[in-house]
């Protein structure tokens, strides 16, 4: 039988994952593929852990230059994470010209450009399945399911952390603190959280979806980002009686020559089958012209699914060397020579639909001056609801909006923000409802 | 630009789904994949009819004969449907030396076998990605994005029009035949529904998955098939006192050896997503051993969602001619020689949990006797409700079993319909509760 040789860096969580995948179902990739996949050697600092595997002698090696100059190995997978010696190694594996699989949206939100455009000199794959969502088979079923479809828009829940912290907050009440906290004692957020919880992991694979999409070079730093660490009791549980859930969404409309693309907490509709997406999970909705809308549902990270998406892409590669057909499907979904620079449209010129809570001395008058304010700018109002609970002495008065544009809105806030009743900096969470009226 | 020509066999509701992908997304599709799909000729008896197609002088046809040897066509779709003529000229395309995509599912689950052994021998492709779950990438979740995984169990709604009846009948109470007329005024369901409603169609579709999945022969034979006819309004109003909803459910499980294969209607918890799709819509949970579990979820049917997938199919072909890697994946998933003949089970040795109402005669000692002759069949009761309506003069009785074997269930329901106070045929729905403990 065929064999391709594999060359994996970096051995922690989900490398560990691919490694367990590849020696346990070994037989049964075989039966499917044709050829064996074998992993000829794995590089990482650590060689002494016990990661419940069993190396053939010689495997482990501390020399990842080794690993990606070896010319006896076709696929190098690129584990390590981070920004560094990441990208070296990748870029050194595909001067060698091997194909290169990564899970490391991180490295490719940032520097995608400059590496795919490296790849794409030397003519090798550069698959990164594993990025976005997990197990979630969204990056091939944007590069080929949908390859007939003008995508229209996406929206997705693609942190796990933060759809498992924001879950437990609405079940239980906990506070944003207090479910940080038990995320991190399930090991579903890290130590340092940030990347998670404010937002960025969300934008890097957003980054990467819209490019896919699109057509469009990889822009990260246009993307809208806001975090779920202001998000209180008090608002999901206000949410609620709207009608509505909050999660944090990744969000991007095509909108022909701009692209709306931002992650915000946001308050989508009970029957919006995103509301039940909960815990960690993660699930992805795709709306284009020929297929409606199409959900993909599953766990968006953890070792074994996570790896399940790094075999996936290592089997295409290995089916592209066996049959020679590397570069079979271009890189990012479109020839190279057909990616435009799409500008991100920014924040303020979206339409949107808006629950703000405004926290005002509970004095006559308050309501007509808020009011006048959004009249003002435009911004009309669907329901507004004055709640019974005083909070730092102030009331809180929830309004929901008809569809007004961002810009309206921020200034219409901080107008109100200025007045003399305003106990509190207003709150302002975004509101996805296709079903609702402008 | 390169082109790739492809003929059209059948230009009915799908066909001219198709059509219109390749018409009005030309430019895009190329701009994916680097060379022009050409519609160069479409066969079908009516070419006088208006599709809303422009279609060039030259392309519509009468003559399928011509399509499928044209020396100039390198794909053929068949979009005929039926099982006589599509499959002559399916197999004449390939004697031929065509590739071919096809949505006739109840051909491959008929006569697959014959028809990819065909295909193999001559070397060609044979796509049906748009034969189940109308635009769901199941097919290729399987066959690629599932690669590194040993599939463990599937369960799915894939039969649209069964799950909008259900739907209906659930939300607005209407009787079966009120559901069904429903469905056929807004174009749900064939005049003759009975594919659909008596659950062959779904079977067809899970005789395909199983053969993907668990690398065995297309087996449709022994899959157990019950229908939607007989589900009325009690029964979906007791599912819900239970915390459950009725859908047909596709149902696989790996049991090694053997695989157990099975349509009928199921009663679901709340809280699986799967309960929450509704209408028309499809979907598909895979549970497998990296994964875990992943759902797929889009409209299952219609000209544009089922266009969509035999575009992709037909674009997946054109990357392997363009790369000379025809058959890069093997058609079923498995290499053939691989593909065993894998049992399927029969339904009696199935262990599950199930939902009985009797309809007895308000009789002292009914339950007493009921419940012994479940119990002298192994069969353990988890809740019994005797519930206050009066039906044709008998009461319903309800019961909630924990698992039990079907063989055993058969055979206590036997019994007890031959009692005396039995007025009627019990009812037996079939429940899929993970949670659900013995």
């Amino acid at each position: 039988m065929k064999e391709i040789n594999i060359g994996m860096l970096g051995c922690g969580t989900v490398g560990t994952g691919v490694a367990k995948i590849l020696i346990k179902n070994k037989d049964l990739i075989s039966s499917r593929v044709g050829a064996s996949l074998n992993l000829k050697s794995v590089a990482d600092i650590d060689i002494a852990s016990d990661r419940g595997l069993q190396f053939d002698k010689g495997v482990m090696t501390t020399d990842s230059d080794k690993v990606v100059t070896d010319p006896d190995i076709d696929i190098i997978l690129e584990m390590i994470g981070g920004e560094t010696i990441a990208k070296d190694l990748i870029l050194k594996a595909i001067e060698n010209g091997k194909h290169v699989v990564t899970a490391n949206k991180a490295l490719l939100a940032n520097q995608g450009n400059e590496i795919f455009k490296a790849a794409e000199i030397k003519g090798v794959d550069l698959a990164f399945e594993a990025s976005v969502g997990g197990c979630m088979p969204i990056i091939k079923s944007l590069r080929e399911s949908l390859v007939g479809n003008k995508i229209k828009s996406m929206i997705g829940i693609l942190n796990g952390t933060c759809n498992y912290i924001l879950s437990k907050i609405t079940d239980d009440g906990s506070t944003f603190k207090e479910a940080l906290a038990e995320a991190q004692a399930k090991g579903y957020a890290e130590a340092d959280s940030t990347l998670d919880v404010e937002g960025y992991d969300a934008a890097h694979k957003l980054a990467l979806l819209i490019s896919l999409a699109y057509g469009m070079e990889i822009d990260l730093s246009n993307i809208y980002v806001e975090g779920i660490s202001s998000i209180t009791p008090m608002d999901i549980e206000y949410a609620g009686q709207f009608g509505y859930r909050i999660k944090l969404l990744a969000i991007s409309k095509n909108r022909g020559d701009t692209v709306e693309a931002r992650v915000h907490p946001t308050m989508i509709p009970f029957d919006n089958i995103l509301s039940n997406v909960n815990g960690s999970l993660n699930a992805i909705n795709v709306s284009a012209d020929a297929v409606g809308d199409i959900l993909l549902y599953g766990r968006g990270a953890g070792m074994m699914p996570t790896a399940s998406s790094v075999v996936s892409d290592t089997v295409d590669i290995a089916r592209n060397i066996l049959s020679g057909s590397a570069r079979r499907i271009p890189l990012l979904s479109f020839q190279m020579e057909n990616i435009r620079k799409i500008p991100v449209m920014p924040v303020d010129e979206i339409f949107t639909h808006y629950y703000i809570r405004f926290s005002a001395l509970d004095k006559p008058g308050v309501l007509s001056r808020i009011s006048g304010i959004l009249g003002k700018n435009e911004i009309s109002i669907k329901s507004v609801q004055q709640k019974g609970r005083k909070t730092n002495g102030s009331v809180p008065l929830v309004m929901l909006t008809h569809r007004a544009k961002e810009a309206d809105v921020s200034k219409a806030l901080s107008e109100i923000n200025s007045l003399d009743v305003a106990s509190d900096r207003p709150v302002l969470i975004r509101i996805e409802d296709e079903n609702g009226q402008d």
